[in-house]
C-alpha cells in the first residue's frame, strides 16, 4: 500500500491515498465514479425505443445519475464496485398505482365483490387509521417493494405527509398524492393541493407530487373541474381512479349519460398531465375522448385484482397504445392484490393481454418490458427522468439473478425476464445511485419491528364495531 | 457429555453416547427418530378435509413417514432437528402434469398459437433429442422443482428410462410415463407397458408409474381401448392428454361426433384410473359421460399456459369438483409455461377460476390449497400415501418462510400462503424424511454443471434444418 498511483478501485485509492498522498487522492476522488456495476447484462431501448441487451456491461454512476452504460470492461476508480456477473441490469420498476399503507390490510378481505370490500372491511377499518398505522404500513411496504426490484411508486392515499417521510428515509422515489373525496367538503382538496406543494420535488427530487381526488363516484364534478384548475395553475398532475370497472361505467351512463371517461373531459381534466388508475371500464366511445385530450393522459394497469374481483373486463391496453397512451404497471393496494410485487404484474399483463384479445401474439415479452420501464416512467410522470439505463437518467437500476434453475436456459432474454423470473430474483436494488438492497439484504428498513409494533397495532386498527365509513362504495 | 442418559437432541447422544455407552446408544438409535422439525406452523386437514393450521407444532417423521404432527414442543431424541420458527409446514405441492426434459427449450417458442408451436418449433427439435438431453433437462427441472416447494410430479415423456434414474438421484417422488403415438405403430404402446412395469413401486416406493398415450388426436381409438385393457390387466393408471382446448374438443365433434371424453369412453379409459391433462375442452355434455366412469378420474389444470396460448377456456374446476373428480395444480412442460412454479398454478387457479366463473367468491384460498394438497395427491394415485401432514403419510414437507415483507402482517394464513407467498419463499424441501433442500440450497443436484453442458450440446439440440417432426398437430 506504498504506491500513490491510482488503481481501478477506488476504495483502495481513498483508503490509503488520502493520508499518504493528499493531492492525488484528491484528484481520484473528483474522478473515481460514485459506483461501477461491471459484468452485467444491460436492458437497453434503441432509438425506436426497442429493447436490446448489451452483453458483459459495464455501468457507471456518477452524482446519482447514469453516466455511461458500455460493453466490456471499463477501467476506471470508483468508490463502489459490484461484480453482477449472471445478472441482467435493467431499470428499476414502478408500481404506477398503489396505496402503500394498505398492506397493513393484507389478507383481511378475500374472496369478496368490490362492494363488500370496501364496506364491510376497508373503509371501516381506515376510519380507526392514525399516522402511526400508516407509517408502519409504509415503511412495510417500502422494504416489499425494494426486495421485489421496485425503484418508484405512484401512491394515493391519506397521511401523505407521514408517507413522504418514510419514503425519504426508505431512499425510494416517489410520486405522492393526498386522496380526498368531496364529502370532506373544500378541505379535502386543498389539502390536497397543500401537500403537493409542500413536497413537491423534495428528498433531493426523489419526491414529486400529484393532486389527488380519489374518483368520479366519489368527487363530484365541480370538485373535479377545481382540480383541474389547480393543477394548471400550480403546474401540477393529478392522480385518480376512473373508470375501474364496467359496472361503474355502467353506472355513470344510467346516472348522467356520460362515461367516466367523458365526465373527466368535462371537468377539464384530460387537458392536465393525468395518470388514471385501473380504466378497465374504458369503452369503445372513450377513445375518441381520450384522442383528444391536450394532457398527458398515462393508465394504471393492476390486472391481479381485476382477475380476483372477477372484473368482467381487463385495461384495454392495446386500445390505449393505439393512442399513444402509456400504459404502467401497478398492484394497487395489497389489500386487494395481496402484494406490491410489480413483476408479477407485469407477467400478468402479459398473459391476460393474450387471454382477453384472445390472440397469444399480444404483448409480447419486448412489449411487457416496455410497459415496465418507458410506459411506466412516462405514466408517473418521469418519463424523461427514469425508465432506461441511458446515460443522463437517474441511476434507478436493479441487478436480476438468471442463475437460478428456473431461468436456465436462456433462449430469449425479455421472455425470461418476464415469464420465467421473479420478484425474488432481484438481488440488488439501487435509486439514484444509492443501493437500497444487497444481495437480498434491506440497507435502509427493518421489517422485524415494523411488523411487531404493527401487530401490537393490529386490533385497534381492524376495530369495525364502530359502524364508521370513511365513505360509501356505490358505484 | 459424561451423562448416559438421553438427551434430546439426538445427534448429541449418537455422537458421544455411542462409544461410551454402547447400550443407552443404541436404546437411543432406535428410540430416535430421524427428523423432528420444531416450532412451525402446520397446515393439516380435519377429517371433513377442511384446512386448518396448528400453532407453534413439532413434526416427528421416522422410517420416512410422518409419525406425529402435534401443537408443542415434544422432547424426544432425533437424528435431525430443524427449528421452523416463523416458517408454515405444509404438504409438498405435486405437479400433476408435467414434461420436466422441456425445460431445455423454456422461451424458444414465444408468443405463437398452439399449432405454430407444436409444428414448428417443439416437434420439430424434439425429433433431435437424445437421452443425454433428457437427462440434463430432467436434472435441471428437478433442480427447480425442489426449489419451488414441489416434493412429486407426473411426468409425461420420452426417454423415461433417463428420467426414472434422474429421479431416483434427485430425491424427489415421481409417476412417470413413457409418452407414445399410434405413429409408433404397436411398439409405442409396447414400450410404455414396458417402462411402467419396470419401473413401478421403484426408487424405493418413490417412483410409480402409468401407461401414457399422448393424446385422442395422436393416439387412434384402438390404441387407446389396448391400452385401457392393459392399465386393467396390469393395475395400471393412465395419464394423457384430452380435450386439451376447444378447438380440439370441436374437430373430434366434427369428425366423427363425439368429443375427446366421449372417444376416452367409448375406449373404455374411464373404466381405469385416468389422469386427464388440461381438459379446458371439456363441455356440458362430457360431465354424465365422466360422472358414468367407474375408473378413478382427475384432471391436471395448469392456467398458465392457457393464458398464454389465449385458449378461450380454461378446466372447468367447478363442475369437475361438482362430480367428485380432484382437480390437480400443474405446469405442463417449461417450454409453454416457462416454468415449472406449480405456486404459481395454485394462485393462477384460484385468480383465473374467479375471473371466468364472474364470481370472486370463487376458489377460496382455503379451496386453492386443497387442490394443492389432497387433491393433487389423489390425481396422481397418491391419495392415501401423501398430501396431507397426517401420521402415516409418506413425509413430503416444505418449509416456507413467511418473515418476508410481503408475507406480512398475516389476516389469514391460507391467503398469504396462496395470494403472497412465492414459491421462493420454500427454505426447505423434504422428500420421504430426506432433505432435499435446506435453506434455499440443493442437496442432491448441482445446476451451474448442468447448464453448462445443456448450453453446449444446445445448437445440436435446437437445430430445425432436417425438416422432421416427432408428429403433427392438427385437432
Amino acid at each position: 500500500m506504498t504506491s500513490p498511483e491510482p488503481t481501478p478501485d477506488a476504495k483502495t485509492t481513498q483508503g490509503s491515498g488520502a493520508a499518504d498522498a493528499p493531492n492525488t487522492a484528491a484528484r481520484d476522488a473528483s474522478d473515481a465514479a460514485d459506483l461501477v456495476i461491471t459484468h452485467c447484462t444491460a436492458l437497453v431501448h434503441d432509438e425506436r425505443e426497442q429493447i436490446g441487451f448489451v452483453e458483459d456491461a459495464t455501468i457507471v454512476v456518477r452524482d446519482g445519475r447514469i453516466e455511461t452504460v458500455a460493453a466490456g470492461p471499463l477501467d476506471l476508480p470508483a468508490a463502489e464496485r459490484i461484480d453482477a456477473r449472471g445478472q441482467v441490469a435493467m431499470p428499476g420498476l414502478v408500481n404506477c398505482h398503489t396505496h402503500t399503507p394498505m398492506v397493513t390490510l393484507r389478507g383481511i378481505a378475500e374472496d369478496l365483490p368490490v362492494e363488500q370490500w370496501f364496506n364491510e372491511f376497508v373503509w371501516p377499518i381506515e376510519s380507526n387509521l392514525q399516522d402511526r398505522d400508516v407509517e408502519l404500513g409504509a415503511r412495510l411496504a417500502c422494504a416489499e417493494m425494494i426486495r421485489g426490484g421496485v425503484t418508484c411508486f405512484a401512491d394515493h392515499y391519506f397521511s401523505m405527509d407521514t408517507v413522504a417521510a418514510v419514503t425519504a428515509g426508505s431512499g425510494l422515489r416517489a410520486n405522492l398524492g393526498q386522496t380526498f373525496f368531496s364529502s370532506q367538503g373544500a378541505a379535502g382538496r386543498e389539502r390536497s393541493l397543500d401537500f403537493a406543494l409542500r413536497h413537491r420535488d423534495t428528498a433531493g427530487g426523489r419526491i414529486t407530487t400529484s393532486l389527488a381526488p380519489h374518483a368520479p363516484y366519489t368527487v363530484d364534478e365541480a370538485d373535479l373541474a377545481a382540480t383541474a384548475l389547480l393543477a394548471r395553475e400550480h403546474g401540477l398532475p393529478v392522480h385518480l381512479h376512473a373508470s375501474e370497472n364496467r359496472d361503474q361505467c355502467d353506472a355513470s351512463v344510467a346516472r348522467d349519460g356520460r362515461t367516466p371517461i367523458e365526465v373527466l373531459a368535462g371537468a377539464g381534466l384530460l387537458d392536465t398531465d393525468l395518470l388514471i388508475a385501473h380504466g378497465t371500464g374504458i369503452v369503445e366511445r372513450d377513445l375518441p375522448v381520450l384522442a383528444r385530450a391536450t394532457g398527458r393522459i398515462a393508465v394504471a394497469s393492476a390486472p391481479r385484482g381485476y382477475l380476483k374481483f372477477a372484473w368482467p373486463t381487463t385495461t384495454p391496453v392495446r386500445a390505449l397504445r393505439a393512442l399513444g397512451i402509456p400504459v404502467g404497471l401497478a398492484t394497487d393496494g395489497a389489500a386487494s392484490n395481496n402484494s406490491l410485487d410489480v413483476w408479477e404484474s407485469m407477467a400478468l399483463t402479459a398473459l391476460v393481454q393474450k387471454f382477453t384479445g384472445a390472440d397469444p401474439r399480444r404483448l409480447t415479452s419486448r412489449e411487457a418490458l416496455h410497459h415496465a420501464t418507458l410506459q411506466s416512467a412516462r405514466a408517473v410522470g418521469l418519463g424523461d427522468r427514469i425508465g432506461s439505463l441511458a446515460p443522463g437518467r437517474r441511476a434507478d437500476i436493479v441487478l436480476v439473478d438468471l442463475t437460478g434453475p428456473h431461468t436456465q436456459p436462456v433462449h430469449d432474454l425479455a421472455a425470461t425476464l418476464v415469464h420465467s423470473a421473479r420478484s425474488g430474483d432481484v438481488r440488488t436494488t439501487i435509486v439514484d445511485g444509492r443501493v437500497l438492497m444487497r444481495d437480498r439484504e434491506l440497507l435502509t428498513l427493518d421489517v422485524p419491528s415494523v411488523v411487531q409494533e404493527m401487530n401490537e397495532r393490529m386490533p385497534a386498527l381492524i376495530d369495525r364495531g364502530h359502524g364508521r365509513r370513511v365513505q360509501e362504495y356505490g358505484t
